[in-house]
């Protein structure tokens, strides 16, 4: 067996290098390529797989430790961080079984949308383990062993969840390979923008409004709109059927419930600001999927509820409330901006993303302009409208505690600060995303033949009629 | 846009003021309509859940505030109610997707179940956050600013798993308007009568048997017996598919492991009395598993295993003991509660649901009777029984925290509150039931036209042949 | 209706007896017998499920106290085992959710797949609950009044988790009743052999690689191969669909997000120990997932992802590191583990399971020989070497906290138990398991007639095309 592994090996190295890119339109799903199906494409993916984990191997065998007695002061009754774990499961069914299910709703290619983000979810999850301390240490010019915890693990997700939102708008149209290595280059510029915002700038984004979703969405984005438009026959199979709907409910509705523990899960517990950050998140993604009820009643297609619009839509008051959840925000104001979102959500998968996709030539699978670019950025000048406005007198001694900069900075300076964090997160993600779009439409990546089609990297079971 | 918006809201307020009821027998379900379906009924949705939304607005603006040094005392050290926020998650999936998943199991209404359970859970959580709190100070004359916490957000949740239960009763015919309007009512009288219960008869029923569970079942049956029995026609559709049967044991098993979270919740951490609630809980509801697979092989049709109870009845020994899960009761006792009700639930759904349909004309999609009212009234009755019979030696110093009123009340009057507790809840709920049931079937609504088929509010995808 | 009960019994009774065995091949699924299906087959499992409800109520009441101020010293600050409450729920989802929906991959097996399950599940819970804490009074010679509480509880779904593996060996080609005493006799050997591992030997296995994973998956083989292979014709129900792959990942996607509470939830919290056994099995099963698709990829049939790869190897990380979780394991070991895991399970389903039916006659249904098995036996092998290698000061304090007896064992003794450990799972399982094979091979037992196939203990929905 091994034989035939090293022959393989050398065998990938030279398609790697020279695989020819076909993103013509007259591709075409014969009858005969899909019984058929050699598949001898792409075989890149083994060794960027190995390759990927050989480097997280070394470097998590150079660089980390775990919490013992001896790699921490065993005086230090807060060592352990296991307070956090209920909100790290959380954290972890949303990304895998949240994002993994709102994803199958692909009439032929639920099989690879949860199964792709199993996988990505993972490479993200080791590679953002690393790259975020990496870039702190990097960054900062301190370098030290890290010492594992669970917030280590969080921002493992943290960075799996923007990954999984780029996913979103290339679903169905790119090869495991190239989504390998989106991955491992799209954490690289997640964590440079992370320690940017966080640590340079010293902003406040709990749940990620700016650093997760805006970064993640447009990073998508523009990798979406350097890959182009599949045929309008391809776009064929861009649709649901019954199950795949349902399907996609499981994920809608376990990112909808959990999403409170993804925007409080790094908030500081002090006796107030945490339970703010989940009650904030529960009235604002309450009243997105009023709001996106009623949006899609009156927008829709004659006038009936869209799944589609149920199954993203409902999310975007989560989104919105990132910055701003554990902020001097009211119930009253929290609702306001889930129903405006909700509402501003539905009118972009209605009207914005088919102009987009004719205008800029933006084929965006998932519709993650509508449910993270957006709210994102919505959140993102919510933060920063809070900021500008609260009283200190609000905070009380946990001011900067919320805000770490605010110990020698004016709300006014810490609001502009919020709007940078928003440029920077938009630029480097709009920057990178061109870059890596490249990339990945080089001649060193085969292109996805069957669009949205499980059949040309997965075994399909045979149809059956009875059910 | 915003013209065309206008337009329709006026045009709604016609249409909801004027809408002809339309209940008779002779509604076909013709080829036509289905592809046609114009759906120019039901307009008053939008209109319904706008003013809705506002109601729940200005409530919010006006008497709800968030947890802040400010609001709270800064040196209480009890401000935090994060400690219940890992069950507070627990009974949110038990609420969208335990309720939502349990009802996908209709052939041709699974998109509808689980989207309508989402908004309806949404829409009762915000206006049970509100009414519950409000209910408490109207009834209780005191006027304050309510600070939101977890309890607040987990009696909203409480609130919605009521409605969801009466939910059950009218699945599948029902008009989402319909059901917004139910939602909006049924609170009110579901805080009136938790005030009621908890308050004024200082009645103890920490997992809602009887202010949950009997009170969702008698409104939603009260409400089915007024809006009356589909024709056999209709109630062709009313079965299952493979997979919606499949899709419905999600619902069934996050509702059954997640159960010892409801019950226990809200009962206080003295040392015994959650961890009691969490251990009789799991056993009783265990117990009704088991009993329920063995009623079902005996009881079901040429004696195979029925996936209506293995998907219900199984749930009965959870909705039972929640009066007594914090009492006196002995693990023995537990079980046999829920081997009890888990052949009563069996028993139900095999003689007792198909004749009340005959003779009250009683159509009860999800067999409510015998999963939420029955083990629900038993629940209540064995918490009397406990009250009754346990000494007081067994609770030690935490006695007033089980009874707040055994201060200065014997066990055997508490005992007859508690039964009186039962009296309430059924009373309350039935009359309301009817009154919003005669509302919901008067000229103000349009009545659903297609029983138990999504196609006349939702967008269907095509039928594809290929699974 | 008790009369018709009665003889009932009385009638099953015989039918235990006298029911003569069938496993010729010549069994076949006309079409006649699916309409038919008359099912005066297995009359005993109304039988057996009473005496295992009346037994397991007879112990419950004669042995369990509830935790209260009379059964616990009041002034006991640790008698609340709450907070092993949320971990106690994350590993109840992978025992009815995971294992549930993992099984229901077959195309025509889904309903009794997660119906089954959940009953055994239930079963072993409360039999475990049981035997557990008798086994430790009977062989420990101290006897007394058991005390129930969380751990109590996790103990139970433990001896669940040993039950459902060994049910993925016979799943499909067990009836009912055969699995309701398979269930019984295995938690009795279970509990045995829990003794003697942690008890007797005292051995460390936090997460059950041997303990669970080892006895479960060669106890489950042993069975197996007595009951034989189900013919050719048989075996062709013995794929999935394409919706039943989809559910299959739901349990795949739970067991493996939660793996991190099933190998901690009882280890203890020191401060670093429990913390460390949730990061080493978040980093080995994300290896375990990543080295799975490599895997897949490479050595399955024409190169392309095959599902059962990524349902199950994905998680063979988690089981592997159950022994050595919480000792003095590196992330880069940890890594290793998992990656080396998930590698060795593909190739065990690729090559390991096809030459076994052949050379042993072992049908395994899913394959639960590379999913528990061998990563098992490898996890006990990594736990000793660990015990072997680790210098003590790594453990500081809390050694004799990781391991009882080091009190006064040296670190080679202790390795060499570990060994022993495994041998001790190793061969209980496999004796017992060829014992209760035999038994359930008897006369005592009907046999499944339908292999993979609902319909002869299931009503089964009428099949639909419309999806």
């Amino acid at each position: 067996m091994f034989g035939k592994v090293s022959n393989y090996v050398s065998s990938m190295w030279d398609s790697v290098v020279t695989a020819p890119t076909n993103t013509d339109y007259n591709i075409v799903t014969t009858p005969t390529a899909r019984t058929s199906s050699p598949s001898t494409s792409d075989k890149g993916f083994v060794l960027s797989l190995v390759l990927f984990q050989a480097v997280c191997l070394l470097i998590f065998g150079l660089k980390f430790d775990m919490p013992s007695p001896e790699s921490l002061d065993p005086t230090d009754a807060s060592a352990s961080t296991l307070s956090s774990y209920p909100m790290y499961m959380d954290i972890h069914v949303m990304i895998f079984v949240g994002f993994g299910f709102l994803m199958t709703f692909l009439r032929k290619y639920s099989l690879s949308a949860v199964s792709l983000n199993f996988l990505l979810g993972v490479l993200a999850l080791e590679w953002g383990v690393i790259m975020v301390p990496m870039a702190h240490q990097l960054l900062g010019n301190h370098y030290s062993t890290a010492v594992l915890n669970i917030p280590t693990l969080i921002n493992g997700d943290f960075a799996a969840g923007a990954v999984l939102i780029s996913f979103g708008a290339v679903l169905g149209k790119t090869t495991p390979t190239q989504l390998v290595w989106m991955t491992f280059l799209e954490v690289v510029f997640y964590a440079l923008n992370e320690y940017i915002v966080y640590v340079s700038m010293k902003v406040t984004d709990a749940g990620g409004s700016m650093v997760i979703h805006t970064f993640g969405a447009i990073f998508g984005l523009a990798v979406a709109i350097v890959l182009g438009v599949p045929s309008p026959r391809e776009q064929e199979e861009n649709t649901s059927r019954y199950h795949s709907d349902v399907f996609a409910m499981i994920g809608t509705l376990f990112l909808w419930m959990y999403w409170p523990s993804f925007n409080s899960a790094m908030v500081v517990e002090d006796g107030f600001q945490k339970e703010r950050a989940v009650i904030t998140t529960v009235l604002s993604i309450a009243a997105s999927c009023a709001s996106a009820f009623v949006a899609s009643k009156l927008l829709s297609h004659s006038k009936k509820f869209d799944m589609v619009h149920i199954q993203n839509a409902t999310l975007a008051g989560g989104v919105a409330m990132g910055t701003s959840c554990n902020l001097a925000i009211s119930p009253a104001a929290s609702i306001t901006v889930g129903l405006v979102v909700g509402i501003a959500s539905v009118v972009g998968y209605c009207f914005v993303t088919p102009r987009l996709e004719q205008m800029l030539r933006l084929s965006d699978t998932c519709g993650i302009l509508n449910l993270h670019a957006m709210p994102g950025i919505v959140g993102g000048f919510a933060g920063a409208l809070v900021t500008f406005s609260a009283s200190d007198d609000y905070y009380g001694d946990s001011l900067t505690s919320v805000y770490a900069a605010r110990v020698d900075r004016s709300a006014t300076k810490q609001g502009w600060y919020q709007l940078f964090a928003i440029v920077s997160s938009a630029g480097i993600s709009a920057i990178s995303g061109i870059v890596v779009g490249l990339f990945l439409k080089s001649r060193l990546f085969h292109q996805q033949k069957l669009k949205y089609d499980d059949e040309e990297y997965f075994h399909v079971p045979v149809a059956d009629c009875e059910v």
